[in-house]
């Protein structure tokens, strides 16, 4: 059962799985990536990351690739491996060609997976929650696109590392709270949830909808709006939701708890309603 | 005389140079760069830009390398080739690891280099000018740090090219005119230049130095501060400036004359005393 590399339709170990340098995607962070995981051996959300997939393709001009390759080739690395827990990176690069800004036309698509079993957030973490900073959000004005143009995110995570903490919110310059380095942000507020709109500043989750959907199924309020720092501070309860991060409560902020500083009721419920929903699909 | 890669320490053709799907270069955009050109087969200004290098490392905490190990191959390379005006590519990742935001220890470089000949602006374009279009600028705010955060770049040089021109400028929220896609941005105004200062939304371009320092001794006066899209219209020349862009005067900026609307005797002058400096080396 091993960790496996898929490159341009070929099935070998990762380490041997190797890119020409001219790739647009080392030279210019020309592309774009899904992760995908499995529950029981099930990918969850497959649908929905293949759409992602195809906006981001389709909002850099990519042209577009066989959905069904994709589908099938990531089903395929899901049996080789017989993980059940997998986690599938997808990245399609736009092409090979000689350094040059200018996009030539004609280039064909470099796609590279690998699958893996997926790190799973600790048990310790999940129970007592994260601990979090905030970051100025220096990211490019595009973050709705999954691209590779993690720079910024990298830095951001790294530093909270430093700091003794799980993980960094991007605020704006105007303070507005955006997200984590790869998880949405939601904060919860007399029994009301509130979490960035889809801009172009922030990725539309897939974790995010799924959550939004369980919490008004759970008859609870969400408001799709922006808000500061002053909220999220103030606020009964945070949580990152992502594809590993699942639903992930926050429980202190630049050093300041979050509500009494333990994990909170709609945090923990929406987490098991997610885990549940992943492990009936 | 082929075109030619390396690729830590082994020199090969570009086409046969690879590097691993994980290196952090291709799945995070973790990586450094510079493009060093030579005349008459010497590396014009080859210690500024590996001074810069080295900042850029430092700036984004990787350990150092060895400078005359790079400094050696670039001169290698250049040999090897035989080109008289070659134009040197080399970038610097982090190193390879298992995909994480976060930056594991112990991680070894990757260095990777192509040598080509330069691709020449024509002669009409150097003659008569280029036209360019304003973008916002949606960069990340790192843009002092040459790394290959560069898709915003691509698109806007796409853009340009999709619209029948040579080059953005990328223009800030506010207004202000920032630099080109590859390239710094000056403007003349009665005889006194002005180019935007050395801060994080820039890349502090080498030949925007020797431009400033060729302007200097020509007695005229340069200022580096902000200026906006008003003065950029109104101005009585625009130039860009960079490695392979050298002195380019800019005559048309979104479709509204620049001056009136050939290329200046400032900008016509610096493009002459840098030839001169480059050949004279």
């Amino acid at each position: 059962m091993p960790d496996l590399a898929y490159v341009n339709g070929t099935i070998l170990p990762i380490e041997k799985a190797l890119v020409p340098i001219e790739d647009r995607g080392y030279q210019f962070g020309d592309a774009v990536y899904e992760f995908i995981a499995s529950y029981d051996g099930r990918l969850f959300m497959l649908e929905p990351h293949l759409d992602r997939l195809e906006r981001s393709m389709g909002e850099l001009g990519y042209d577009p690739i066989s959905r069904s390759d994709i589908r099938t080739a990531t089903l395929d690395l899901l049996k080789r491996s017989g993980y059940p827990r997998a986690g599938i990176y997808v990245q399609i690069s736009r092409g090979v060609a000689p350094r040059n800004h200018a996009i030539l036309p004609g280039l064909s698509h470099q796609v590279i997976m690998t699958i893996r079993p997926v790190q799973e957030i600790g048990a310790d973490k999940r129970r007592n929650g994260a601990r979090v900073i905030t970051v100025p959000d220096i990211r490019w004005g595009r973050c709705d696109i999954k691209t590779v143009q993690l720079l910024a995110n990298s830095l951001a995570k790294q530093k909270a590392i430093d700091s003794g903490c799980d993980d960094a919110i991007f605020v704006s310059d105007q303070g507005i709270a955006r997200e984590g380095t790869s998880s949405n942000l939601f904060v919860v507020q007399r029994g009301r949830l509130t979490t960035h709109p889809v801009t172009s500043r922030i990725l539309a989750g897939i974790t995010r909808t799924v959550v939004i959907d369980l919490a008004r199924s759970d008859g609870l309020d969400v408001q799709e709006s922006v808000f500061g720092l002053e909220t999220l501070y103030g606020s009964d309860e945070a949580f990152l939701t992502g594809t590993v991060t699942e639903v992930l409560p926050v429980v202190a902020i630049d050093g300041r708890p979050v509500g009494d500083g333990s994990v909170g009721p709609i945090s923990r419920r929406l987490y098991a309603r997610l885990r549940e929903m992943a492990s009936v699909q």
